[in-house]
């Protein structure tokens, strides 16, 4: 039997394989014991137990050698998510190793720790993927620097720009998110052996030098005050997460409207075989960026949780720890998917520039009415141009005249006939091309 | 100085003026004053206090003579937001009066009847607003059920409609959410008069008959368990009002992508002198629409402070409490605010059914290859039949082939030449007429 | 490989066992099957598919002869979630039944009205837990009728009650919370088969015909006007859930905080071998009440999501649907969890009234102040008694001195000698006994 | 007439003074004109308009002089925001100069900017609260770092620890956070001129100029690729205000708990006159730390609005604008109370060390458990040292008896008798001491 999102024959398409595969039930069990075995490991070399010991637990931190449906019989019993899994590992290491296994850490310990691992390791494969698609942006971004496009806003037309240009604003977005999740990977990704309360109690004094061997081992930053109460530098990680998300938000649902019928500006990748409804066989649905759109929207909605988890009693609270043990994850698995979901649509966009050049000359003319106040500015001033422009398209709109004309009778009603305005939208880009080009020529 | 948007020059017109009305601190205070003259008069009547007393308060229940700056300084000093309004009503009753005021009551006590006072009163308004949208949408049903209109599912032409069948579901949404809201008012508006944890103790044996009174007196229903920590009966109506929020942003959207400048399929009332850019003189924003959404989102997201605001320590907690106190009158104001500007967005609505039309030809048949489908499914069975409309669709929009013609050579292909198949739209519109039939005739 | 909170072996104790099984992947493609063959049979009855065919689909509409791993391939290649499931039935079907499956469906009336008949088997199972945790609340109630036991408001001392009127409180909120729920439910599992708009336009002129069939057939409400993009009676039933949730989140919390290490007022059920710590062996932890509060928070952060996804574009949009597709289900087994944690905590409640007196008595005589102030009242006004007992109360707060010295102190200083104040807290229960007989006798 | 939580007289006393003077509408028009004058007379430095002009704009750029009545009605009849503020500036402005305000710039483009500026204003009011309230909690730690204290997980005795680790914790949480805003300051607050999509295009070519040069006058940063549809950076640094909101809720929490009735461990500072209840005269809450929790709770909820605005269509969306544009200064108003309202309690906390001593020795050395396992370990191995004080302190659980008794026979059962387990709670402190020194000594 399978359940839930991950794993459903329905949707389990819609996620990333490597984050689902360092999310498992698997490779969490393996995370908490490469955390195990690495504190048995810096606690021997700094003294505290028997090196035989160390190594011969280090040599059993084996997820394979588990019984995963004992363990999942005992945690229900035990009402512990972990004991269950100590009892396992000193049945493998047998006598005199099994003492020393755990020494002087808490459960939550070994779980954040294990997070900050897999979280790190989701982290990077995140980042080679935004790479990607920046590098992908940036290609788009040249490519179609001067195709030209409507500029919309509030859902109507604007000024002329081109593609290159909305593509160049997309490339901003993520380039700025995987650098804001870069930085903050140095802070965010932790070792917590504080042991029960955080005071490292029962490490004979020596509790922060194993967190720094530890830290080192793992490739963690040491949480130097290690409360279990304090979850701000993960919550500050993964908000970085749900701003991304934001960003991809936005990009997909650009996608989508420059998919509608009408519109026609680009299309995802199709295949024969790919199918749009079970009753309407002409449908090309923008699948990818539909589903693009319902994962960002799942992960920003898992930010509350995080900022609620926060809020621990005292040095520990189950309450919150139950949340954010599981939601990390879900919100790692997400981010990795909704940027492989993005890598994979932007990759295959069909642009297509005709369409665009025609729906930028349906207003006829109306999208210049700024390039012809500023023309006019110079002249009459910026507020009266504004109010005769305004006026003129106006007439446009209700009267059904061509833009041209209204302008010219407008122009005429202010005593200005000897003017030529230039209403060619290429001519009205403003920086367009240096912007694009200050993104650095793609590779 | 002016602070909050509700009072801002540049948002205060979003705003429902009678909800504004309502929920200011003035008609706040005064339906405080008005819940302890209540309580007062009902006391009376069961014999807890003289007569002459409750009178005596009831006459002084006026806000108009209360000195607000005073009662602030005096809250901020006390950290109590209603001990110095009982203050000032001292002093207005003076004695004997001014030692019966408040007599066996609790702050919250006071809060929670008058917010229901506040709530009930901007239900009223809000129902009568959603009666008159519905009406109106029975009449933009009703006029524009033949209007063809292209129907839509992932942003993708689907089937053929009508204008007033998407009408129809409009209202539709707005009618159950009115009904529901109608449903819930009788348990929702409450008088809570258990005193300071709910157990009527300060009531002399007599505190459910004095609540049974208040209630009678002030058209609420009495809480009979009035525990200052229950909070489902509120939150149930407020989730309601989410629900509303979200029916209304729905169709918010759907305007504003029919307004769209490629779309153009309807346009928010205009009026010259309505500006949509201050440097784009040709916009026609569907301004209302959006601001629609945007009122919308806010009242949405306000539902999860409730949720929270339900969890209260123990018997009473002013972390919980200080949040619904403001929130409820905010989500208020809002509903209100988003039903009339809905009524307001549909009542000048223009619809083009031209261009309708023009749109829904924009496929040049493939709205209809669900309707080829069920005419030869009867002969090759409905699985075929999708097998050949797809392949014909999709030649259709890689190779640009018209539909008439990949069609008509994918009916050969399987020996079908003799069926003359029928793709006028409005031989395919269901049973749109008998659903706007059902809607019942508009007044 | 496992993964997912309902799945892991870490986490799935948590969940009810009822409804995982309701929602899994086999129950959900059981369930589809289901719809198809009560659409077929429904279409055989009023004469739009032969007979035969309709039998014939229905006895090959068993889940168990589906290949799950195909399915999810072909989903994934399709990027479509049903059409390969069609694939299969029509191979499991054979000519001529295979082209009379799915005859004027759309997939989303299927999937919406297989949720609506999963959604109604947990709804059934969570009434019949509600009404045992109800039977229990009442029980409880009754027997601590009389227990004495401190109310506390803003995390204070406040008044004296007994701990079977806060029980009383839990109560209602149930009581309530399910009554809301089965009214809904009429209202809110409903049948969808308006096919791919809502319009019935493949159903030859029998589609409101059809619908009601299968309606009857299922046990589920036509949706009658069957809109894909009208998600509100869905949404107000699990707005419902979450003021559930926000109810036993705050029981939970209560329960929390009285099983506190210097509280001590009641104790979660413990047997050996439940384990608190890792490390700490005395660790009694309310395990059970702290899942609970986890589970009530993810129930309330998710329905954001349901609001978001009432908003739909045009007649359909798969950016909404593939949410509300996973999270109605995800919603649906936290509520069913919820309630049978919370029968679970209640029925094991250790109640210590020992404690509950030895709290009470904490504040030497403080928490009557208001016993004192209301038999002050009728002699000096409420409001002076209110001034004395503040000056009194603070006077032990600040000087440590005992109350009863510092209150005849204060009687002393306005001229009262003679009075005896009654501060024995069972005699200020105010109306506690009867609002507890009109639970009713517990059966 | 007053509305809304800033302004009401209830609520008014809960917000930052500063914070709201630089969000009053006022302040907020004032802002707008900075701009105005700002983007002027950088325009007149490069040539695009003439200096006269330029500095006649700044000149007028006085929000004293606006009619605010005059600008309510105009906006409501406009529709739109700014205009009717322009017309009013040309108006003070006269001819020629009124030709060139608002040159090649769009509302949004004024608003973001202005926005901005009231952002940095805010941040670094913030940042100067949040320093104090850091160096206090360096004192309190300080002056605390052997104030014996219970150490609480789930709401159980945990170890033992004292007052001024748990205050070291709360101070890392806030220098985090102060740190984590002053860095995205620098990235945060930038200056929009692209103009109505971004492009530059009313510029003449010097747009990035002119921005560059508003920027350093304004002491912002330039947005650079300036799209009105792009708002990470600010969504960015809000969700850091969001992390500092759940870290003070924590403390929040922490401290009402500690204030309980039965725990008496800290008490909010009180003055006579401060009142608690309308009816209970005894009544000391923490008031100021529930209002605290109130406002992070309100600050948090806010988070998903400001990550749904990001979601804009296309090149501008006021959908989302009109959003971020309200929600913006009111998470900063929100952000600076917390952080003034956590200084004010932790500067006013008075800590009780007798009442942590007798909390500390209720559970009688139970809480010593993992002292005495520590201890037992090196001889019989850790894991069986846990099953045995587990057995102990279970049954000083159920049965009564003291844990002294019960761990020694638990020993001779185990053949241990020869061992002195040394069971003080000051000889289990861990590292706390060296982790307070770390903090640095307070100046």
């Amino acid at each position: 039997m399978t359940i839930g999102m991950f794993s459903s024959f329905i949707t389990r398409h819609w996620f990333s394989k490597v984050a689902v595969d360092i999310w498992s039930d698997e490779a969490t069990l393996q995370a908490w014991l490469k955390v195990e075995a690495a504190l048995a490991l810096a606690q021997a070399k700094v003294g505290l137990i028997p090196f035989e010991a160390a190594d011969r637990i280090a040599t059993c931190c084996n997820a394979n050698e588990f019984d995963f449906e004992r363990l999942s019989k005992e945690i229900a019993f035990a009402q512990h998510p972990f004991v269950p899994v100590l009892k396992q590992l000193e049945e493998l290491c047998g006598e005199p190793a099994a003492g020393f296994i755990h020494w002087g850490a808490t459960t939550q310990n070994i779980f954040d720790t294990a997070i900050a691992l897999q979280l790190k390791k989701t982290h990077q494969h995140l980042i080679s993927v935004l790479e990607r698609t920046e590098e992908r942006l940036k290609s788009l971004a040249f490519q179609h620097r001067c195709t030209l496009q409507a500029g919309r806003t509030h859902g109507q037309h604007a000024l002329p720009m081109t593609f290159g240009f909305k593509v160049a604003g997309w490339h901003e977005e993520i380039r700025r998110s995987r650098e804001r999740l870069a930085e903050r990977a140095g802070e965010s990704f932790l070792t917590y052996f504080g042991g029960a309360i955080g005071t490292f109690a029962a490490m004979g004094g020596q509790g922060r030098a194993v967190e720094d061997e530890v830290a080192l081992f793992l490739g963690l930053k040491p949480a130097q005050l290690p409360l279990r109460s304090s979850f701000d530098r993960v919550a500050d990680y993964l908000s970085a997460l749900a701003v991304l998300a934001g960003s991809i938000h936005k990009i997909a649902q650009d996608i989508v409207f420059m998919q509608r019928s009408e519109i026609g500006e680009v299309e995802e990748a199709f295949h024969m075989g790919k199918v749009g409804s079970s009753t309407m066989a002409q449908k090309r649905n923008p699948s990818t960026a539909l589903v693009l759109v319902s994962l960002c929207g799942m992960l920003e909605a898992r930010l509350p949780m995080i900022l609620a988890a926060m809020v621990r009693m005292d040095e520990g609270d189950s309450s919150a720890t139950n949340i954010s043990d599981v939601v990390v994850g879900e919100i790692a698995i997400l981010a990795a998917s909704i940027a492989e979901a993005a890598e994979r649509v932007l990759s295959g966009l069909h642009v297509n520039a005709e369409n665009m050049r025609r729906n930028l000359e349906l207003t006829q003319g109306l999208i210049l009415s700024e390039s012809a106040m500023m023309q006019l500015s110079p002249r009459i001033g910026r507020h009266k141009a504004h109010h005769l422009l305004y006026e003129a398209a106006q007439r446009t709109a209700i009267e059904g005249k061509v833009f041209s004309q209204t302008l010219s009778e407008a122009l005429k009603r202010v005593g200005i006939s000897d003017m030529a305005l230039d209403l060619k939208p290429e001519n009205y880009l403003g920086e367009i091309d240096e912007i694009i080009e200050d993104l650095g020529s793609p590779r």
